[in-house]
Formats: C-alpha cells, structure tokens, sequence
C-alpha cells in the first residue's frame, strides 16, 4: 500500500495571496516548521524566475531536516530551443536541489493563445525537459496545469501531454486544477479516465474557487493519487490553494491514513499560527482543526454539554491537533460560561450569587459600548474584580496630556505629560514616542517604576487597532487591544471609545494594573 | 423533478460565531437582502430561548417577501409533558410563522447524557412535537440533531427518530452534522441507508469542521436532499456553518441547477458583503465568488494571460455573481498589471517609458515601508502623478499640532491648530473632535473649505488601522487607510508610519486631494 505524499508549496503559490511577501530569513523559517511538521516535499520557489530564491535555494542547503525533500518550481522550456539550453532548466539544476517540479501547458486553449506555439511543439517541450531533468538524477513532478480544464475541453490532448511528460520519465504526474472551479464528481470521473492512460503515480494540485480544494483533494486520494499538493492555511493566489492543515488531519483523523506520527499532527496548529504571523496576516481563527475559535463554544446549551462530555459538541479531542477548548464570554452566553471562565482564571463565582448577576450585567454594558473580552482576559479579569469589589486602584491618574506636532514633510514627534498619585505621593513626568500611545506608555511607565519595580519586566508584544463601525468616518468607535507579556506569561486586555487615544489607555492600564498584580501574587 | 430549496439560518445558527450581535434592525434588513436574493426559508431565531426574537418576528411580518418564508427555530417539547403544554413550542405558534423548524436529539449519548431521558420517551418527544405543530397549519422542519454521529454510534436510533418525525408529519427531514465532522463519502453512504427507511424529502444541515461543509451539502444533494441549510459567508460557531455564497454559485453555475435567476445569482456578492458589514467583520476577502480577491490577479504571467482572455485563469465570468476582476498593483506584480492599471485609471504610461520605470520603483519603496495599494487606488494615482511629474500641489502644510487631553475617568477632548498655505495666503485653524484624527479632520477642512468649496460634499466614510508588525507593542508600525465619498463616487488612501497621526495624515490629505481634484475635472 503506497502512503501517501504531501507536497507543501506555502513558499511559492502560497505566496502569490494578496499581501504576502517572505523574506529569505521568513523562508528558510517557515522551512523549519514544515519539516518538523512532518511534509514530505517543500516547494521552496522558482529559480528561474525570482533571482531572491536563488539565494533560498542556497542556504537552505545548510538546514539539517529531517523528513522534507526541498522543490524546485519552474517551467518546461521555451519552444523552439533544446532543453540543455533553457535558462530556467539550467536554473533548477543550479540550485542544487534533488526534486524538481515543472509546469506545462495541458489546455489547448493556453498553449495557442498565452504560449503561442502548436500543440505538437508544446508535447516536445514537456518530453525534453523532464527527460533533461532526470538525465540530471533529479525526482522530476510534472504539474499538468490547468489539467481538468483542459481534460473537459480536450480530453485527448490533456492525455497526451500527460503521455509526454510519462515518456520523459516524470515520477509523477500532478493533475492541477489551477482555475479552482471543478467538482468533485468529476475529479472522480477525470482520474478513473487518466489511469486508464497512464501508469505514473498521479498528484493532485487543487485551488479554492468553489470552496472545495480540500474536498477535491480527497476525493483525488480516494481515486488513488499519492500526491496532494497545499499550502499552510490554504494560502495562494485568489480563494487560495487547497489547505493542508485541514487535508492532513483529515487524513490522519478521519481516513486513519498512517502518513505522519501522532506527535507530528499536534504540531500543525502551531504551525499554521507560525505561518500566519511570518506572513503578517490575522491567524485563520475560524480555520477547521488551527483556528483559535475551532473548538470554542458560545451556545449556553452547548457550554453546558461540553461541560459533561466533550465529545458532545466536539468532532475531535483539539489535544490531537495541538489546539484547545474554549468557553466564550459573550452578550449571548448563559451563566455556565461564565462560571467556567471564572474557574479557569482562579475566581470563584457561585453559580447563583448576586457577583453573577453583576458581572453579567457589567459585560452586557461595557459589550454594547463595544468591548469584546474574547481575547482580552485580563481585561475580563479585572471586570469581575471590580464588579464583586476584590479591586484595588494602584494608582490615581489626575491628568494626561499629549501633543503631536508636525510641519510638512517631518515625521511628527509626540509628546506625553502625566499625573498620577501613587499612595498618596503626586508624580508628574514627560516622555516622547513614536506616537502618541507609545509616548503615554512612556510616561506611565517612568510614573510608576519607583513604586512598582516589575514594571520593568512588563512589555507590550502587540497592539491590535479596530474600526468598529465602519460607516462614520474618522470618528468611527475604536477598540484596542494589547498583549503584554512579563517574559514568561502573556496576557490580553482591551479598550473602546472614540477615541483612540482613551481606548489605548483603558488598555494600556488595565496592562499595566494586571501585570504589576500577577508579578506581585508570583513572589 | 424537485427544485431544491435553500434555507438560509444567517440570523439564527450564523449568529453564533465569536463576535456577531445583530440588533432587530439589522435581522429585518438582512431579511430584505436574503428575499432578494432568492432563497425560500429564512429562519429568523428561536423564539422560545431569546425575548429580543419575538420582537423581530412581530416585525418581519409587515415585510413585504417576494420569495422567501420565515421560519421560526426551537427545540421539541420538554420530557414527560403535553406538547400543548410546552412554552418553547407555543412559542413558535405565537410568533406567527408559517414554518417551524425544531430540533431533536438524534444521537443516543445526547439523549440519555444531555437531555437526561430515555430513547423512547424522545421519540415521543420528536413525534407528538411535530403533530402538534402540524396540528397548527405549520410546515414543519425536523433538524436532526446530530444525525451522522447519531447514526454511527446507534443506526437504528438514529433512523427511529427520522421515522418518529416522519409519523408526526414532518415536511422535511434534515440531517445536521452538528459536530461538522462527517467526510463527504459517509454523507453519500448514509442517505443512501435512511432513503430506504423514509419516504419524507430531506435536507442537509453542515458544518465546516473539516472545512467541507460545502462538499458535505452538494454531496447530499447529488444522493437526493431537496433542501440545504447554510448561512451568508459561512457564518456560524467555531468553523461556520455551510457558506450559502459558494453552494448557491455552484448549484447554478456548475450542476445547471435552476432555483433562481441569473438576476439573482448577480446579487450575491453584495449580499456577501452587506451581511459582513452588519455583522461588523471584516469582509471575506479570499472567499470563493464572492471575495474581494476572487478575481484578484497578482502574478505577472497570470495578468498577462487574463489580458488576452479572461478564461485563462478564472472559472467564471465574475459578472455572473457580481463580482469583478481586479488586478493587483504589488511589488511582485510585472509591467503588465501597472500598465493595466493606471489604464483603467485613465493614465497613459507607455510599457517601455521612463515614466513606468520610476512608478516602480517608487511602489516597491513605498511597499517596503509598509504602504499597501491593494484597496487605496486614490493614493495610487496620487502617486503615479508624483512620480511622473503631473501633480500639482494644492495646498501647503506649514505646521500642525494636536492635544488630546484627560483627566482621571473623564473622556478625553482632542483640539488640533494647523498652518497652511494656499495659493500664497496663510491660513491657521483650529478645530475638536471625538479623536485626534478626528480633530485633524476638522481643522484642515476649515482651512481649506473657502479656497476649495468642494470640499463640503466630501466625506469620510471608512477609517481602518492595521498594526503592520505583530511584536513591538504601541511603536508598532500602522498602516491607516480611508474611504471617502462625494456622494457618487467613493475612493480609497493610504498612509503608513510608527506614528497613527502621521498614518491618518497622509491618508487624508490624498484622500481630500483626490476629491477635490475629482470634482474640479468633473466642473
């Protein structure tokens, strides 16, 4: 029985998503994590075509991994010239890697119109190359672009190039669904027709234009490919390429498919969180297996079921996929949400007491006003302080001030003033910043270290700014929320206003008062 | 043959995703949209568990529907009561609807562990609900609950209760995968069972677990269910529910399926993104039809290609859904898309001149230091005049101040003064606002207003900051772009820098140039 083969390309058509754009270092990172994922080839770019590969292609030689072969991407060689002499040939084979991936044109339509050359000289090109490749002792995939269209509008030329790319010698011939707008159905019927033709193990290279790149992809494994290529998060050009962190736990979880270790699949959350940040994108929190809202329960019907039996509202324990439970505090939710949350922030709240009631109706105000303590639970742990009176002040601001001036063509500079009384004694001081938040964080911090020496070990690690609504202009409501970290924990808080100003206080001292209390509970 | 029947749940199963609240104005404006659309159930909410339902079921009723019907949510009766007794059920009848979908427990472990009764006792529940409903001149919808889990922990429960429902004669029976943990191959295996133990048409209720709620649904349809439950962009708890916006596409446009008009169909992708807007999320950029980059093209052979014939690279015609193709001005993009571009733009830019050479090189410097065009196409052409020589400057800055100001639990009041030069006359304003930028604003608008009358019919309709990089707290880097409008027209700006103020700057000052430049040539 073959098992089967993931072929990750995150770092080349991944990368064709609007927004994304790795640097060397980012690559050879994210090279890293998808080998201790567990992914049998990594595409890592296109030599011929992106001289900032090149240098990828290098180094990557120097990374000891331990389960990936590394890719090259390219294309079959120009019409009219002999393979030894392409550019972009040479090029794969210069960059010292042992696998080479090669696309060609299957669609009639593209080889006459975008190639502009006849389909004979178009079979030749294919034939060379891959046989110019493993002349070379490469592992030579041929992805068959734009296969299924092809195949629905020609089905007897798709057949021949395929044909053509076996000839040469392909060790496997990938069926691309680049426009991503095939259905299942016929994925099934195209591969039941193509292994009539061809004997070369078959690949599967599907895109998300219809929501179905990772259905396409099992349905491909179903009808015997050993190949299926994605990226992390389902990244690429458009709707994006077929997701691997959905495809490999279904296939671990769901087909009991043996291809990665126990403890390979609890890395993919990680991973797919990695990724994201590298790329500077939102993690994918709806995403199915990664995504941070994947296994959290708002429902009150649903809290209290999961609260007996998990498995109850959970298609998988989210420990198999290093991902974890979460309970919702929300507008909508019942009191057993919050009896739990409490729990788990060391609270005790009984289920019946009046601290319930104030607290839930203290979220339902401050939730209108448009906070939101998904993500901010210090925030919501210095709420129910306040609401059942077990909070202390650590300070008393008296007055802020801040002042950003600029003249044309300077980069402003701001400026911020601060009164505080900390037990009692008045402190005033003055710091600048980068902007006007960065210069209060300032200014707080130098009121403060005297009288709260952790201060120093506190940092701010993101600062997250959101339009609430989207329809007033400059004016519009913020929410800020900040993550904070002492070095060993991190923790969330969050504010809201018009202002942005006052939103980053609420946050930047509910920060603060928390990280000083949990330094000062640790001693 | 049966037309199938979509049954949109945006307002009840969609309203459990993390950070969805609608008012009972924005369900009744989101019901206008789903009539248009033409889907034929909208399941408004569950009269029964939440008060602020009833109120939206008082109102939907003086709506004028042209399609759809609106379905009330809820569960069968309680245990061991009459379910003329049951509030939940009488409810429903209060709301006065004329469908009622109810829920009921399927999976044995739910019946005896959640529901804390006896299989036969559910039954009964199930059935004597159901009659009662009917009893009524209801349609009635049975959700089962759980139904693919259901049936492989315990086949023959599970099918005796789509029979129960049956005998109390349900109109529809609909199988969920609550848990949204089924493969597509289970789905079609299991209909296939349950249609030879029940004669009631059925339905399909997915979930994206495994992110294939959409594969799941199309396979139920294909093995017969006539009705598809689903939300607007996937909406729903944890991974979502089945996306409506890609099902509906792919029953029209790949199986030729004839459940609504092609005049519908176009309205999708504004259904789309109305619903994200009311929902206060961002809009699904990369999902299927509907996303803003659906169409988006990025790489350079692509763009070339798609110039030649749109076919090359995309699966339909976006019109069709009403979207449209994009091409993306980006640092990876080629020659072709900035020529491609700035023509639709209306700018002359030979392929070959100088003129192109120097825009390049002035994006990929602005893209490096975090600006982003992609969305901010006023800031574009800005910068094309720029850097081509064409811009004519319309005012200048000689100088701006902005003081926010707070004392202890009072919200802070912003005032910004500016000095600028118009035509060769001096001019220094002042003016508050909600926010610094909001300050900023106003005063550069007083400034100008006498010298540029325009103005007035200039607004700000959307203000958005992205933090660029994720881990160097408030001296993160931002990212401000801003949507404006006179009324007809609406373009995008852009800025960026360490400082929010400098950020929201740039991006207003292109934003107010544009304008009025806008309205001048309109003159």
């Amino acid at each position: 029985m073959v098992v089967i083969k993931i072929y990750d390309t995150t770092l080349r058509d991944g990368s064709q998503r609007e927004g994304i754009s790795y640097s060397t270092e980012d690559k050879l990172n994210i090279t890293k994590k998808l080998d201790e994922l567990g992914v049998d080839y990594i595409e890592g770019g296109w030599p011929g075509s992106n001289p900032k590969d090149i240098e990828y292609f290098n180094k990557v030689q120097d990374l000891k991994l331990e389960n990936a072969k590394i890719a090259a991407f390219g294309s079959t060689r120009r019409a009219n010239i002999k393979a030894e002499e392409d550019k972009n040939l040479n090029a794969i084979l210069a960059s010292g890697v042992k696998v080479a991936t090669i696309f060609g044109k299957t669609w009639d339509l593209h080889v006459t119109q975008a190639l502009k050359t006849t389909l004979e000289e178009n079979l030749k090109m294919i034939e060379s190359s891959v046989a110019y490749l493993k002349s070379k002792g490469l592992e030579v995939n041929f992805d068959a672009e734009h296969f299924f269209d092809g195949y629905e509008a020609n089905p007897e030329y798709a057949t021949k190039v395929l044909q053509a790319a076996e000839k040469g010698g392909a060790n496997t011939l990938i069926l691309c669904d680049t426009n991503g707008g095939t259905m299942p159905f016929r994925i099934k019927e195209i591969i039941a027709k193509v292994k009539e033709e061809v004997n070369t193990p078959l690949g599967i290279h599907a895109h998300n234009d219809t929501e179905l790149a990772v259905a396409n992809s099992l349905t491909a494994y179903e009808a015997g490919a050993v190949q299926i290529q994605g990226t992390i998060n389902g990244y690429g050009e458009r709707c994006g390429n077929a997701n691997l962190s959905s495809i490999m736990p279904n296939l671990k979880l769901k087909y009991n498919e043996d291809f990665i270790t126990d403890e390979q699949l609890s890395k993919i959350t990680e991973v797919s969180r990695y990724v994201s940040e590298v790329a500077n994108l939102n993690p994918p929190s709806h995403k199915p297996y990664v995504g941070d809202s994947a296994f959290a329960h708002k429902g009150g019907i649903h809290v209290s079921a999961i609260l007996r039996d998990s498995k109850t509202y959970e298609h998988i324990r989210p420990e198999l996929v290093g991902n974890k439970q979460r309970v919702l505090v929300s507008e909508l939710s019942g009191k057993s949400n919050l009896v739990y949350k409490a729990q788990e922030l060391g609270i005790n709240i009984e289920e019946e007491s009046t601290d319930l009631r104030a607290v839930l109706d203290k979220i339902k105000d401050l939730e209108h006003q448009g906070y939101h303590f998904e993500g901010a639970e210090a925030s919501f742990e210095l709420l129910v302080e306040k609401a059942t009176g077990r909070y202390t002040k650590l300070f008393e601001l008296e007055g802020v001030r801040i002042i950003t001036e600029k003249s044309e063509d300077i980069s402003p500079l701001s400026e911020a003033t601060i009164k505080v009384k900390v037990n009692g004694e008045r402190v005033h001081t003055a710091a600048e910043g980068d902007g006007p938040v960065n210069a209060l964080d300032g200014a707080l911090r130098k009121a403060l270290i005297s009288f709260y020496p952790e201060l120093k070990d506190i940092h701010l690690i993101d600062y997250k700014v959101r339009v609430l609504e989207g329809n007033e202009g400059t004016s519009a409501k913020v929410r800020v929320l900040i993550e904070s970290t002492d070095g060993h924990q991190t923790w969330g808080t969050v504010g809201a206003s018009t202002n942005i100003i006052e939103a980053s206080w609420q946050a930047l001292v509910d920060s603060i008062e928390y990280g000083i209390k949990l330094k000062q509970s640790n001693k």
